[in-house]
């Protein structure tokens, strides 16, 4: 570890002399809409432009004290021409209507705003070609790491097939601590509210659906797929217990809120929920409040984007480097036409293939009044084509006897099946959550 | 697992229709350069835009099949006028005349030759600049996965301060190797050779140049910081073997061909060669062939991104991405200046503290011709203020009586104080190796 005397500094930046001067106007004062202004303000000329926040839309002026202009006028903050529009309000209405009318009127739009794309990506992308501008939102997945520009802008790397990812740092903490020895699930997420990595009312995360927000708009902007909330199977992570982390450490990997989705074979599948991931794959090193994303592309080997999921500075950064990918993507909009994420009308593909072709490995919990013997198991669950990889039997730590399998892999009908028919057998309550295969 | 039969496919890519078709001259046709031609002839109108290769400079156009024109003149190339200029020949000149007098020009040019950018980019920019046009090279750091240009055009994103980094695929494949089993290091390396991972000659890949080069690209495009391969202290992997590793493996880590640099503090310290990586380092589930960087940003929690190093399939895609942003960036190239990436004139930063000032922990391995007391290591070690923190003896596996430890941080020059004091009263031979600090 030796100090290079000889490597020397350069300017920084250019943008210290001959500044490039944005003016933004906010959509929103809350957490998000305040630390971007508070980042603006202290950056002064740099990183990259000066970014001057000309005022934000908040519900009342009454009593609050801002770095910049409050209005609850939405219309005048619009037509005042601000060179970007942020929006940082959350929620699909009043942002749509907002974003709609901005977009119309040729002035690009910077959103955080999950709930929003994922629901009106199309029309609001339609707006802006309309108004021959750009809507940018990088920040709505993983708001720490850039990736959704580059692969929407690099069609190679950007031709995905497949999505395996950890798309929320709530669930992702309380797992790792569940893990880590936390006792309990309430234990684990009372540790996450007083940490701030999780809201006073957690149920959006802890469901998942706030993942499959997310899912839904990778789906479009890497996959050209539409899909709604309401289409992706969601499980929360309710019923994990420590048990259960320890178990899967057992098998070689550990339990993780996953969301993937694959449209490989021209059929889309899709789930959130918790999944077992072996330690080879590279999403089970993500650890406490990280997310990630492992992007299967037609021309590359997977490529992994990992980081901060989530908080207020995060997600400030990201949106002013969007401000300012936003103008200068304003002036080459005429080469949108190679940008496959926004692409236009929809096409209902109709080489769908069922379910039970899909095949994948599970993760089996299996709670009885009496132990149940795993020869028998395995010889009931083979009568099916269930193939069990491994058993372990931990019911000295729970209330009921309890075994955890791995099978090999198989169709989630079979699977369905050999565990409908243990539980008449035997009166043991299955529940099971699908595997990733190893990431190597 | 579940399909969403109501997830609908959209239309791909507008490409495919009014389809934009770019004309692409390369230099050189050798794996690169043919993988780039049969790429582009396989892509057909997408993804993104139809890419034609015009012609391919060779040295001799004998004895050659392809499928484009070749030529050896490389006049006649460049004043064809193409679209856009591919580098594919490796090294510094000729390569450096030609893309010179593309830049110069008006041509954008798009390079995967760390070699020639880790020598020249200062005067190919200035080129690009007075053209107005622009030189991408994605592919020379990291081939696999894009990230230099998020970086270059996200100035919040990329302020980086450190990076922590595995740039050579051959060597991580070798220390993985071995980790995993292999006897020894020829053992690995000529595994390495028969799957492909490692050159006939694999000298720039084990002693570290390889990766040396890559980090002075990445000084340059993501610290704004000026330095030659000569710079960077750099040690190759030869010495390493697998007691080494088995002993990484004890200390709860492992050894990995590390390219580091820090300038948090307006010094800059960096090197080229294996460190001890904690298993919580993200950097320490990086297996195979595989690399990645993390890169720490003032705004922003760390950034990993990670995936193929190299090979002229995953080179091609992301050249023919550069290809496709290289034509988009020329028609912004009036925002150039919130790119701090490509930066003006140098200016030499004074504000350099010594080496003594850095702290990092230390992996030691200790050879003697009788076993040395692990107390008295200690005692000796702590009279020069550094404190051991483990330490195992696997003498019986090695040819000489061998200890390894790990240091509490300290100074380097205090750690290799001890060591000469501990070499001097035992005879002993010692070597160490710097260590990452973990990655939470």
């Amino acid at each position: 570890m030796l100090v290079c005397d000889r490597i020397v500094r350069r300017d920084p930046s250019p943008a210290a002399e001959g500044a490039v001067r944005l003016r933004v106007a906010l959509l929103g004062y809350g957490q998000v809409g305040s630390a971007v202004a508070r980042l603006a303000a202290r950056s002064g000329a740099g990183p990259g432009a000066a970014v001057d926040i000309i005022g934000a839309l908040v519900r009342s002026t009454a009593s609050r004290s801002a770095c910049c202009p409050l209005t609850t006028e939405a219309a005048t903050l619009v037509e005042s021409g601000p060179d970007v529009l942020v929006e940082a309000l959350g929620g699909a209405e009043p942002a749509r209507q907002i974003v709609l009318s901005a977009l119309e009127r040729g002035i690009p739009v910077v959103s955080a705003n999950k709930t929003l794309i994922a629901t009106h990506a199309d029309e609001l992308l339609a707006a802006a070609e309309r108004g021959g501008t750009t809507l940018r939102y990088e920040a709505a997945v993983i708001a720490g790491v850039p990736f959704l520009g580059t692969l929407g802008r690099r069609p190679y790397a950007g031709a995905c097939r497949r999505i395996e990812a950890v798309l929320n740092g709530t669930t992702n903490f309380i797992l790792s601590e569940l893990e880590a020895g936390a006792p309990d699930f309430a234990t684990a997420l009372a540790d996450a509210q007083r940490r701030g990595y999780a809201e006073p009312n957690p149920a959006k995360d802890v469901s998942g659906a706030d993942a499959a927000e997310k899912l839904v708009v990778l789906l479009r902007h890497l996959g050209g797929l539409n899909a709604t909330v309401s289409d992706i199977p969601t499980s929360g992570i309710g019923g994990i217990t420590r048990p259960d982390l320890v178990s899967a450490r057992d098998f070689g990997g550990t339990l993780k809120p996953v969301a993937f989705a694959d449209w490989s074979d021209g059929c889309a599948t899709a789930f959130v929920g918790p999944a077992f991931v072996p330690a080879t794959h590279p999403l089970s090193t993500l650890h406490g409040a990280d997310n990630g994303i492992r992007v299967y592309s037609e021309h590359l080997p997977p490529v992994l984007f990992a980081g901060a999921g989530a908080g207020p500075d995060v997600t400030a950064a990201t949106i002013l480097d969007d401000v300012i990918e936003a103008t200068e993507a304003t002036s080459s909009a005429n080469h949108s036409a190679s940008r496959p994420a926004f692409a236009s009308p929809d096409r209902r593909d109709r080489d769908c293939r069922p379910q039970a072709a899909r095949r994948t490995s599970w993760f089996v919990r299996l709670e009885s009044k009496d132990p149940l013997p795993a020869a028998e198991i395995a010889d009931l669950f083979a009568s099916y084509g269930v193939w069990v990889h491994r058993t372990t039997d931990w019911s000295r730590r729970t209330a009921l006897p309890t075994t955890w399998l791995l099978t090999h892999p198989c169709a989630g009908t079979s699977a369905h099946a050999a565990l409908s028919a243990l539980s008449s057998a035997t009166g043991c309550i299955a529940s099971r959550w699908p595997s990733l295969e190893s990431g190597r």
